[in-house]
Order: structure tokens, then C-alpha cells, then sequence
């Protein structure tokens, strides 16, 4: 059974959406995710970065955030098919880690911990896929890599690219697309 | 260079004492370790094993643990000549990954975030050489598996073995050694 190994924040979770709600909650500037696509903090809001970045190590930060659409359906079917892994940079925040498993749990109660890792670096996985919008993840990474579009990766180019879980789906489960299709 | 990975509970900190010492703070039982070698908890006390299990999910239980004789000294040796992970089945006691992480802060300075992971399976790390004290983790591992003794693991045969931190200073990094013979 081929293994993949499977990005939280961007890929499974809203991390950008929650960005942008603080940013309307904290200090009233109002950006789409759309108007955020390719584009830097910068180009869109005067509020300086690092003031957008100190927001995820607020309690509560992962906690909340949204379940990317089909990312449950999708990944309950890839388990049919492959061994899944989740796989989070979570040590950067240390208040994220409980968060995060609790989240897990919330939203994808089907992935038992044992398949929930949490990490640094992730070329250390060993894995036949890696779903990640990440640039520096995907590079190293010794399996098939696949991009996860996001906003800040909207302009990397040599990357298998998805953009919905949907798509995730025609990628990896082709079979299943047929059976729908007949 | 070779990659190592290096587990938490009863390979760098000390867990099996942590046990003990709640045992005689919480029960009034007094058990050494050395009384504990090779056999189950049954054996050395009346205090069910589901009682001493519950300790784990307490807060602060991982925070305090000591650390084994010379872990500190050895890891940071073999960092010069290894690419070292430290890879922790954390995912279990969602209490204990912050403070898992706030200790390895303390004890172990030098292990960059990045160098941490906390998982649940273990063999979907890709490493040269695994030191853990299970054979749950060692017997799937795709590398060189290195059983570090404990309690539980006394009757255990099959692995290469290490019982201190200078053993696996012998095993991994001989000329280390050779060179403070002559």
C-alpha cells in the first residue's frame, strides 16, 4: 500500500482564511483570499508582516480554523486506498501542538493518532506522496511531491499542482472518478 | 551522513523513575528500579497497572522527568558526526506535547525545533539507526535498530543493545572512543 503523507495548515485547514479573519477582526482591513493570491502581505494591507505572523502564537489560533472544502470526504477515501499520514510543522508553535490534535480530532475523527505527526523538517518522511504548499517541504522531499495551491505559492512553478481536494481526488483515486463517470 | 533517531521516554528521560517516584509520593510504595528490572508491575507492587497507566495523561508528568546519565554529552557528540531526530510517540498524551517540547528546551538546547518530531508509528521515519526501548518501534523500523534497556524490555532479545549513553557512545562513534585511548 503506497503511503501519503498529508500537510495541515493550507492543505487541510483554512490557515489563510483565518489570517484574513484576524486581520478584519483585529484591526478592521478587510482582504479576500482572492485579492491575497500571488500577491504579499504588503501588497494588500498596510499592517506590517510581523504583526500578521505574532497572530499564531495567540492561543486559539489553530484551534478554529476552518476544514478546507472535501478535505474529509477525500482523505476518508484515500485511507481506502493508501496509508495516510498527516504530517504538521507544528514545533515552531508550541501552543499549536495541542490545538492541532484537537482539531485532528474534531474534523477528522476517522485518522487515528498514531498516523498524526508532528515535526520540523519533513524529508525525514518516508512517503510516496507529500501534499504540502510549501516550496521548502516539497523540494526535499524524496517521494512524489504535490502542491497544494495557496496564496503565497501561486507563482511556483515545477510542481504537480492542485488546487481543490477535488482535485486531490482525480489525482490519486483516478478509479473512483471512472466508477462516478460510468 | 548518516541520520539517527532518537527516542524520548526511558532513552533520554528517565520515565521508568518518574513512575517510581509518583508511585512513592501517590501510594507510599517504595520500588526501585533495579527491583522493577525484568519484571511487570504486578510483580513488585499491588497497585494496578491501570492506576500507575493514568499518571501519563496528568499534567506535568513528562515536564520534570530526569535525564539519563550522560544523554546530554552523547547526543551532542553525535550531532558532530550524525544527523540526529528526536522522535517521541507523544501523540498519545496530547498533555505531554508541550511539555515534552519545553523539556527537550531545557535538557537538550542544541536540538534545533526542526529535530523534533512527535508521531504516533515511528516506521515511516527514514533514518540510518533507531535507539528506542520498544520493539514495537524497532521490529518495523527499515533501519538499524538499537534497543536502549529498560525495565520492560529486560527479557528482550534479538536487537543489538545499549544499556547507558557511553554504549551508544561506543557503538556510534567508536573513534570517539579510540581516541581517548590512546
Amino acid at each position: 500500500m503506497q503511503r501519503i503523507a498529508i500537510d495541515m495548515d493550507d492543505v487541510l485547514a483554512d490557515a489563510t482564511g483565518r489570517f484574513l479573519d484576524y486581520l478584519t477582526t483585529r484591526t478592521g482591513v478587510e482582504v479576500t483570499k482572492q485579492q491575497l493570491w500571488g500577491r504579499d502581505w504588503a501588497d494588500v494591507t498596510d499592517i506590517h508582516r510581523s504583526t500578521i505572523r505574532s497572530w499564531v502564537y495567540e492561543a486559539g489560533f489553530f484551534r478554529d480554523m476552518a476544514v478546507l472544502p472535501d478535505a474529509q470526504d477525500v482523505v476518508q477515501k484515500l485511507q481506502e486506498r493508501y496509508e495516510v499520514f498527516i504530517v504538521s510543522a507544528a514545533m515552531e508553535f508550541p501552543l499549536s501542538l495541542k490545538e492541532k490534535l484537537e482539531w485532528m480530532a474534531e474534523h477528522f475523527p476517522f485518522v487515528d493518532w498514531r498516523y498524526i505527526v508532528f515535526c520540523g523538517h519533513k524529508y525525514m518522511i518516508k512517503a510516496d506522496y507529500l501534499i504540502d504548499d510549501h516550496e521548502k517541504n516539497l523540494k526535499p522531499f524524496e517521494g512524489t511531491p504535490i502542491l497544494f495551491s495557496a496564496p503565497h505559492n501561486a507563482n511556483l512553478t515545477g510542481y504537480t499542482r492542485v488546487s481543490t481536494w477535488r482535485e486531490v481526488e482525480q489525482l490519486l483515486l483516478p478509479n473512483a472518478v471512472e466508477i462516478v463517470r460510468t
